[in-house]
């Protein structure tokens, strides 16, 4: 009856012979602005959290707003998910751990999870984006950027975190 | 492998004997603040959109933040979803349904879709919320402030949308 | 030493042949999403509170964001002010009155006030916004949508508030 | 008729040989949810980059949240004022530079610059808090805490930026 949370391992299921996971990790300190009537992150501020990783991700990787910009794409957010499991406080300095899954589609899928300043884990998410383009029509083939990067990241050209 | 998207008929299974969701619509008109560099709603902005429908809802039906506040407990979202179907643009007045479903968890379950000024279907999602006290335990039992409602419910006390 | 708060009258100095301002009410009620942890409006929201006035008053006197597009020009904000007399809290419909001050430059001064539930002043403001082309460059000469506005304006075409 | 903009040297006036103002320096990515449809981060945004350089002020010299919190006191911004000179945009790391400036009274003044990645000045503005208890009443006395911090501030026990 319940949506389903995270599996062990991950919201999106993986084969075991795909390459790892590209994985950045920030901080974050939790102000003012960002906190609630009860002194915890507003829950919908962990969107702006999840994409502080997903654009690291993107810079590091060839997969950024630049990177879409000159290819005359875009690649909009179609699915968000948040799970949260412990409130963050004023003034917490947070970690965000945001890593992008190998998948073989037309498609960006990102892990996020959010941790407390003593590690306990505070939310965890994914975000899937697709590609469209200039006109909002939907691209299903594989575009020339992402090409690049999944032979890159198989090559294991990307670093680990 | 891809996280499901939406079942027919909602997020949430149903049994067709419960009572029938509490609905409430809203209007919203896009602001020069809510668009993102494609003049599109930045797909963030959705939980203020959900939560725009997530407070009528409790205001109507004993479930609002003065409710929680006289009888010292919170109701914090533990997950949060959103679908996006197509985008909404600056100016545009966009319609926010939120319908509570029927659980007979110590839960609030709401499902929401966001329409296009021209009826479309532009995102869908859902939030779930549990109760803690005022220690930020997690309240298991169903408090009554929940019971009172859900036995008003029940009773068709509430008119449909 | 003091920087200066609002004139009797008003934070622009006027003529008093001058056109009177061109004035809208909107109401808007309190989310949880815009309080901060003392349960009242976050100060920087109130930036957002104006700009929906501002927004109705250009889309009802020709200068709104469909009009400088056509017009391939834009109108950022180079000035913002705002005095703080008293909180709006969680759930309060508040009343947001906007108005457009006459000016014969190549500018628009518009000038703000929040009103608690009550009819308290809760805040008052201002923002001055010039004129750009498309390439970034300051317009020192009005253009021709202001002077469009202004001769309908002077001419009394606009009904009061 | 225009509203003044910066004095020479700053929005406060000040007395030559009050201490020299305590200031900080933090950097900040503009990141995809903080611009607007044109590209450039939304006017309203910089009253959080200000809240940034406000907090890292208080943190450092006794005047956080966790200092008024102890006190049972709270610090309400009573005047926001932007001047917008540049835009900043989409990825650009910005600095933003707070001043706290001396005064006698019962208030905290803080200046706040705003800079391009390329060391332009994007804004510049002000924030003026006062004192109020916990019952909201407005509190003429210095509190101790001002106090503390003022003694140490005059006796030079801050280091410099």
């Amino acid at each position: 009856m319940t949506p389903p949370r995270r599996k062990r391992g991950g919201y999106f299921g993986s084969d075991p012979a795909a390459p790892k996971p590209l994985a950045v990790r920030l901080s974050h300190r939790v102000r003012f602005s960002e906190v609630d009537a009860m002194g915890v992150t507003w829950h919908g501020r962990y969107a702006q959290l999840f994409e502080q990783a997903n654009e690291e991700l993107g810079r590091l990787h060839g997969l950024g707003y630049a990177d879409f910009y000159r290819e005359r794409l875009q690649a909009p957010i179609v699915q968000l998910h948040v799970d949260y499991f412990a409130p963050t406080v004023l003034g917490e300095e947070v970690g965000i751990v945001g890593k992008l899954i190998w998948s073989e589609g037309a498609r960006i899928n990102v892990e996020y999870e959010i941790f407390k300043q003593n590690g306990v884990l505070a939310a965890a998410g994914f975000t899937v984006q697709m590609f469209v383009d200039e006109s909002g029509a939907a691209l299903l083939a594989i575009p020339p950027l992402l090409e690049r990067c999944r032979k890159r990241w198989s090559a294991g050209e990307f670093g680990g975190m």
